[in-house]
């Protein structure tokens, strides 16, 4: 069911995979702003993103990818996120808090994503063992979740007093660290803010 | 020199490294905006990201950084970009053209900086040779350059019609791809576009 484009004019499709942090950013964000969408299911294990149709709408192969009504596409879930957020307080108005709010954006995408999620990935979907990665994966995953723990012990949320996206994009994969071989007991204020971040976004835990 | 925290309500500073794309995607939007600031030269390479003083500023310990007038502080080179560039027509008004931009500024961080820049890191910089690499580096290099080339075949920028931050941040390293064993020679779209975006970005070939 995966991958294949529909008509244009119908609602915005969200192709996604379930089990990505990154295709649950956007899931989560639009059912915050309450927007209307399809989710198709698109699997990258089953080689869904790979298909000469998909290619065709996103020729990075990569989910999330959001179809518009009018037909028009969007990749990178932080991108995506962006886009269903304008004009609500998950972006901040102030310039600097904004600007920080991209800091997290792009550091989660370049110093958490490739490590956190890669090892969950391989560990808990590819059944590797931890000794099976390369030591690098861990020990920069390690540190990621160690600046993340030191940056919400005493506050909220990551960037003023409020949830944003920068939240959103970091809890995706750290709330979900145990399954890459990571210990979250190690990052107590860590594991407070994604508890207090799962409420404020209304995310499962 | 780098490294070296300035008093408050001195000049904005720019930590940053010369042989840097990331830095100098920074450098180039502060000169098309013309915002006044000092440069402080800080070496990766000789650890000047590793100081006490510089990990207090960004325990990212990466470059580069901004230090505002105020003291405060901001990282990521896509980020500050933005904050360089806001209120310009570095940044398309548009929602879904800012939305586009926003997806190649994500882009790059994750699918070409990784490769195309870390390739270059070793092999110009580190000594390496291209045989010493992760062969996944190069093959997913090219896979970054390759979709550039065919993104930019029959149009002059990659968002809309004029230049945006987006061809600015992908510039950086393409331009230099050949230090990291790419052959630019293998997309010509892409070396056309490169020294469009070079002439449009005054940035000196």
């Amino acid at each position: 069911m995966g991958g294949v484009p529909h008509p244009a004019g119908d609602m915005m499709h969200i192709y996604g995979d379930s089990i990505s942090g990154n295709c649950l950013k956007v899931k989560w964000v639009a059912d915050l702003r309450g927007l209307p969408y399809r989710w198709i299911e698109t699997s990258v294990l089953a080689g869904d993103t790979r298909t000469p149709d998909y290619l065709a709408m996103n020729p990075a192969g990569q989910v999330p990818l959001v179809r518009f009504d009018d037909g028009r596409t969007l990749a990178q879930s932080n991108a995506i996120m962006l886009a269903f957020a304008e004009g609500s307080n998950l972006i901040p108005e102030d310039g600097y808090l904004r600007a920080k709010m991209y800091e997290w954006l792009f550091w989660e995408q370049y110093s958490h994503e490739p490590y956190v999620a890669v090892a969950r990935f391989h560990v808990h979907y590819l059944g590797k063992t931890v000794a099976e990665l390369d030591p690098k994966i861990i020990e920069r995953g390690n540190g990621a979740l160690k600046l993340l723990d030191d940056s919400v012990a005493g506050r909220d949320f990551l960037v003023g007093d409020r949830l944003t996206l920068a939240d959103i994009a970091l809890v995706a994969y750290s709330r979900v660290a145990d399954e890459g071989g990571f210990a979250l007991g190690d990052y107590p204020a860590l594991q407070r803010w994604i508890a207090r971040v799962e409420q404020a976004a209304n995310i499962e835990a």
